[in-house]
């Protein structure tokens, strides 16, 4: 094999890149090497100051450098509402469609009993602390529509409910624009199960 | 937005990578900062030796962190033939082939001077001073099938014709393996137009 020990070395460390495999690798080091030293660089700098920075809010458990995360800090967010997802990539998600404004909490996961995965793995007592303590009025959940994170969901629901907080579990049924008939089973029997009124009362 | 800037600065380098846009770029920064930030470190640190470290090799122009590359600095490999090819990635294609056991020549690009890339901007005398040396006594073009690719290597066969030198082109037709239905036009007709003679002599 041609490739020298630096290339070898670089061609094994993108790999941990998600969906990078040989070939992508291959791809990605000459490219840099060839056209694109600066950004290699940039690039290195980048991941350097991330994972040596990057921890989790103390308050919602989101990936931040600051004890508390530009969310939770905010003066604008109602902090009586908790939006519980399973991970920093829900509340990008969220964030996106910009129709809730009020506070996260991150699981980092979803119970998995099977996987050896329970409430103390998911360290559900920080979510038990911060709604025990006064100031949440109500929980969305928003953990994905999985076998685990509706478990999970109903976990969370007992929990928040015995500290007498109002719960409520995010809608599920036909995707907005989507056509029915790509739909798949599953859902289609939540949208029709879970139909609203459009009687006038 | 929610990021914070670190994690923004992270998912703008990331996009550096050639097939990398916002989305992937945001599930590679989770994934690294939540599953695998040993990988991260890693990472960060082949990509800062391998841009320190990594130039030309003197010869062939391979990348290499030595002056020679492993290829030119061996003594199994054939110095009298000499095979030029468009880019590092093209050096490796063949390396896997296992069936050239000669020397490389990589001009990094090719002739495209609607693009301003003429001789000059090649390098090209490098490749003058290596076939004018003694000891080349074979030179097998393989840059691509491009329009560009084939205009390069007409140019640098009439360079080593001019030095006495043999020149031969790698040859065009349908693949090994392929259905002749699913070939294009142009590989079909220069597959016909060079077709082999298999009469008994």
């Amino acid at each position: 094999m041609a490739y020298s020990p630096l290339l070898q070395h670089l061609l094994q460390a993108l790999q941990c890149l998600p969906g990078v495999g040989a070939r992508t690798s291959q791809r990605m080091a000459f490219y840099l090497l060839q056209r694109d030293r600066d950004g290699a660089r940039n690039l290195a700098n980048a991941l350097t100051d991330a994972i040596e920075n990057i921890g989790e809010c103390e308050r919602c458990r989101m990936l931040s450098e600051e004890p508390l995360c530009r969310l939770c800090a905010s003066v604008d967010r109602d902090a009586t509402v908790l939006c519980v997802v399973e991970s920093p990539a829900d509340v990008m998600a969220i964030e996106e469609s910009g129709v809730f404004r009020g506070h996260y909490f991150v699981l980092h996961g979803r119970l998995s009993p099977l996987d050896g995965i329970g409430p103390e793995e998911l360290r559900l007592q920080i979510f038990e602390e911060r709604v025990a303590a006064a100031g949440v009025s109500e929980i969305i959940l928003a953990t994905s529509s999985t076998v685990e994170g509706e478990a999970t969901s109903g976990y969370l629901a007992s929990l928040a409910q015995s500290h007498g907080v109002r719960v409520s579990r995010i809608a599920h049924g036909v995707p907005i624009g989507g056509e029915l008939e790509y739909v798949d089973r599953s859902t289609l029997s939540r949208a029709i199960a879970g139909r609203n009124s459009m009687n006038a009362e």
